[in-house]
């Protein structure tokens, strides 16, 4: 009898047991999510009515939403957890005892939204916006309005010199007899390209019908649209996407930590940060052991939850140490660690005190005019629009600060010290090709109406754009020197420059 | 005493969970394996032999084996699946009830098969082909048979036009005076190059003795072998190869929906697709999400199994949503689902009727010829070939059900608009250069006996072959903004274009 | 009473088997980890010190090591396992009965050290070389003093040809006028780029200090550092720095037997074999299955512990197959496998015999002078140097051996057959293009006295440095056929050649 009952009691448990065990083959998210599968999740009437639909006409999206921490957990307890573990940080999250369902965020603000429209009783819209999330995550918003991302769209569409460039480079072209004419860039291709990253401006040209399973559904005609660029204007006036980085409709953390986000926009061969970082020690080690590390974890616990940094680490991650110390503060101003800018315009150059750059003007004494540049042609530096030594010095020191969890003091300065002098050797190399250009411009080798829509002026880009800046970059991650040499680095730096005095040589 | 006997069943319990649990940690794959452990495997007394030496002798292919679907289920059991669950389509497989061993894949048809030969008193032959594959993936290769996949070896050997683009590019080539000369394309080269992909002839030239352990073993002397290309002319007469996508001796699933696969051809910077999709959103979430995803299962859930594309899912997989309903058939003719072919010969154009594509022929204007390509050099359409615009709509419209799965029906209609804008874009780019080309020919500054041979036409060919294609790719796969426009995209389209006309000057 | 005890009992045992369920998910490693929780770490006195202060200034650093085998085994119980599981190869190791920490490797022969500092009462130094991991490690490290990569500094700075091209491709240039001036190399310039994979000369340039958590620290005060190059000249006067490959503080033997350590160096467009490994059939079965292999077990069973190679498998480890036999012995001279060296200098040719290349001689008909190449001009070999064809064909067999416990003899003698034939091809176009570069140099269109500096030099290495290379190293490497054709190989070949022509012709 006893011997049954332990029989019994060993067969429940062995059962029980393998089911537990097989939830433990799931990752962290899916351990929370089956823990809390006994607690309650208190969706809102409305999401639930939401859900009723796309459940079936967009279950990839409510999939996703599933899984993630928005249908998991409330705001209002979210906001519970002590400071370093918190991920949200706006007070009016309390409000909120529901979890983040389709209708709290597509309905959030809606009285300012352009895309706002009727849908089966609701009054919704169709882009939720930075100004949007703010409700629960101010701070991160706060902190993003003064970064450069914030202002990608207006960096680039309003500045004279940048608007050349693009025009040169996306413009269709025509040729009449052997010529080729630069003609009207389109609008298509300039939300393909440049403003795919950057952002485009988001307008509502009317509404109109969409059919789905038979039901006619009436929404806003957006132009502009689809986009997730870094500075997209919204249809509430804002400027933004958090969608870069935390995809919809996980808004996941791990995503935004891994170099893969980063990946779509920091690209060889003018931002070649992701490339650079592939071939780095750190990427190494990532590429190696990252599986196992912990990307989920808030405050991410350097050398516990990750072994080397990825890209979110050094750039805005919070950041502590197995001791609880903080080592970074979390920050969602990209630029705000930085104090040297790597992406040369046309020199590496102090960071800019603010995001909004296309305000920044210097006086360019070759070109005797003034340039909306952080830096002349002849590397004299826009200073007033750009932070100050002192700053630069407080930001390396804080920089270093995260090195210091796994190199030594001297290491990291040795290395910080390497890296500066590349920078200073790459603008020099650029300055010299500015001189060829500067010399084949005043000779009428080439004309400066535009200054990079000829054959020559394409090469000096790319001396800057893509070389400049490839050796930058490299450098910057302790590494890739292969990369450096040969791969739209030096060696490329060195020929571009032989193969434009063999250009303005035989003109 | 009672203590002891509790004592006693806890530590075996302990003990065989602890196993059950380590076992968990295996992929699904395994955790079936282990699971059939306690079934009996019928193998075939052939196939026994099979492995009494080969497992000695070429251990890494049975291991591949015994891991595989093929050695753990039988044809006969597998066709007893519900519909949308199987994973064969052959009647005679209800045949097969044995496991898919050595014996029963090398001795297939060895009657039509020129590289039969004898092997310890068994009759097989060397090379599988997807004729012998059909006895139990009957549906699978009927719809390959259809393919510009099954076809890649004629087409491309077939066309004199890309034969002589063939011969410019991988031709020994030999210097007199200050002349290069083009010679002899070798026929090693054209096996390692393009034929590598796109399949070789496999001819028997007579038998040849090799030892292994002191063993004489006389084999089939093959020619064109080794080879895995997908249009593979095989000793049976048979076109293509399986094992292109699903490699030998495991012909998993898992690794032919994985893109890992697909970037073995479709790279950079020619067919961009792979180098594309990771730099694009969906790539971004499928490397930093994907190894939790089942890529063993079918049907293929949207949203469950995988939350973001591969290529496999656009462009062949069975897929369907949470409730069972199925989004796309499956297809082996991979270019069933398409209706442009972004791949420029010389432009984008509608996708043919029929994988046999160098039976096509347009009349071309400017040249006064018949050319064997889709469109003419003045972009008209050999439409006879090519699907009808109705034909067109439909598979747009199949293709948009997919996306749908995740995204609302206007983002995607915006979308492939956006991508159609772009088509005509490059499509237009691409004439203008040609016209730069023709008024080269015309003028004797390019000789046109070989329109690819010469520096001039190897610039021409790049814009619409590496630019065109590379714009197109990443337009098609929303997003990689960056790489469209740098990374041998809008950049380079607009600077090939003055270095065409700078040489076109200067002559 | 009875059901009250099987209940806690069985609590109990829940409770415990739900830990040692979470714990099954760890790595193998993990594992490993902590069943040796439960033995003793004989940590010595010193290391107990140095983690005292160092677990809170440098907590990465040690949570590296903690993970590390160094960290959980001592190497007198290592060195008693049987031979083929051995990770020890030196008898001293059987001195060290304490794990392997800080102290034991930071004061190692600390007399030889010019960096050698007090630090706290103990005379440590900072960089530990490859003659201090000779302790435990000696067999390794004798291989290791044989190979090119611990000549790897003296090869690239003893040889006044290669010095050459150091000097024309990241010398800083100035313009005057429009004419290009070679300037000096920097230090820095080559620290970060040639010697940061070659390895630096790390000099003690006196004492410094640094200041941590308020502390001053007397350190010294480096040159060459920081840097991990395989031919680092060490303050001991060794060469190499095990690190390179296996980073500290891990050490791991399954990130050096991963793919991504060997691509931090050996990448595109000069030695592209990470970047044609990622595209071929071996690359894609690691990519897709790799994950739940067993990079950490030794000796490497192929077919068991993984499924297809990485570099390593066929470049250095000690491979057996599942009977225990041994397929390839371990060697840390990663030439020691190799009879044809792909790398063209400027052709392919027989490895060399020892890894000190800098000593290599060949007389050059075509420039009438003695040159430090393995080939002359003309491709005669410098034979004595270079490994005899009995040798070649030894190293072969061996190499086929490995890949015959997949592929069948007549599959893998047509590879090589295959392979070689193109690496004739290759060697045949370099030498046309060199027949082009002398009639320049012979005619005045180039000037000879820097071989490299000139923008028709520069396409001449080109053809070998990256389109030769990439073509041999693809074909190697059983693939990347589009890579071959299009990415930096055959296109870029025939392209090049005519690109040469042109500007030949022009002048």
């Amino acid at each position: 009898m006893v011997t049954k009952v332990i029989r019994l009691a060993a067969l429940l448990m062995a059962l029980l047991l393998l089911a537990g065990c097989a939830e433990k083959i799931e990752s962290t998210e899916k351990i929370e999510q089956n823990a809390s599968l006994e607690q309650e999740y208190p969706i809102s009437e409305e999401t639930k009515r939401c859900l009723g639909c796309h459940e079936k006409y967009t279950p990839g999206i409510v999939a996703d939403w599933r899984e993630s921490r928005h249908a998991r957990v409330t705001p209002a307890e979210a906001l519970k957890k002590p400071p370093l573990e918190r991920r949200v940080s706006g007070e009016r999250a309390s409000e909120y005892r529901n979890v983040v369902g389709c209708y709290e965020c597509h309905s959030l603000n809606v009285e300012k939204h352009a895309d706002a429209f009727q849908h089966f009783g609701f009054k919704l819209m169709v882009v939720v916006s930075p100004e949007d999330c703010r409700t629960c995550h101010s701070v991160e918003v706060e902190q993003y309005m003064r970064s450069t991302k914030a202002y990608a769209y207006d960096n680039l569409a309003k500045n004279p010199v940048y608007s050349q460039l693009v025009n040169a480079t996306i413009s269709m072209k025509r040729v009449e007899g052997a010529q080729v004419i630069t003609g009207e860039v389109e609008e298509n291709t300039r939300e393909e390209t440049c403003f795919g990253c950057h952002g485009t401006v988001i307008k509502v040209a009317g509404y109109k019908d969409v059919y789905r399973g038979g039901l006619r559904v009436t929404v806003p005609d957006l132009r502009g649209w689809p986009n997730q660029g870094v500075g997209r204007i919204n249809p509430d006036g804002s400027r933004g996407a958090c969608t870069s980085c935390h995809p919809r409709h996980g808004f996941s953390i791990e995503i935004a930590r891994k170099p893969y986000t980063c990946a779509q926009c920091h690209l060889k061969p003018d931002v070649p940060a992701w490339n650079v970082y592939k071939e780095s020690k750190h990427g190494n080690i990532f590429f190696s052991k990252g599986e196992g590390w912990d990307f989920e974890h808030v405050p991410w616990v350097l050398g516990k939850d990750i072994k080397a940094p990825t890209c979110a680490a050094c750039h805005n991650a919070l950041l502590v140490n197995e001791m609880g110390e903080v080592v970074a503060n979390r920050t969602h101003d990209f630029g705000e660690r930085i104090w040297i800018r790597l992406f040369g315009l046309i020199y590496a150059h102090p960071q800019p005190r603010h995001g909004a750059t296309y305000k920044i003007k210097v006086y360019d004494p070759t070109l005797n005019a003034e340039l909306p540049l952080p830096s002349s042609l002849s590397m004299e530096y826009a200073s007033d629009y750009l932070i100050s030594p002192q700053e630069m010095y407080i930001r390396k020191e804080n920089m270093k600060r995260i090195c210091k969890t796994c190199h030594s003091t001297d290491w990291v300065d040795k290395h910080f010290s390497k890296f500066e002098k590349t920078v200073n050797a790459t603008n020099a190399m650029t300055y010299e090709a500015t001189k060829l250009m500067l010399k084949a411009w005043e000779a009428g080798i080439a004309d400066d109406s535009n200054l990079f829509d000829e054959y020559l002026e394409k090469l000096w880009v790319e001396q800057w754009l893509f070389y400049g800046n490839t050796v930058r970059y490299a450098s910057a991650m302790t590494g890739a020197h292969d990369y450096q040499s040969f791969m739209l680095g030096w060696w490329d730096m060195s020929k571009n420059l032989k193969h434009m005095e063999s250009i303005v040589e035989n003109k």
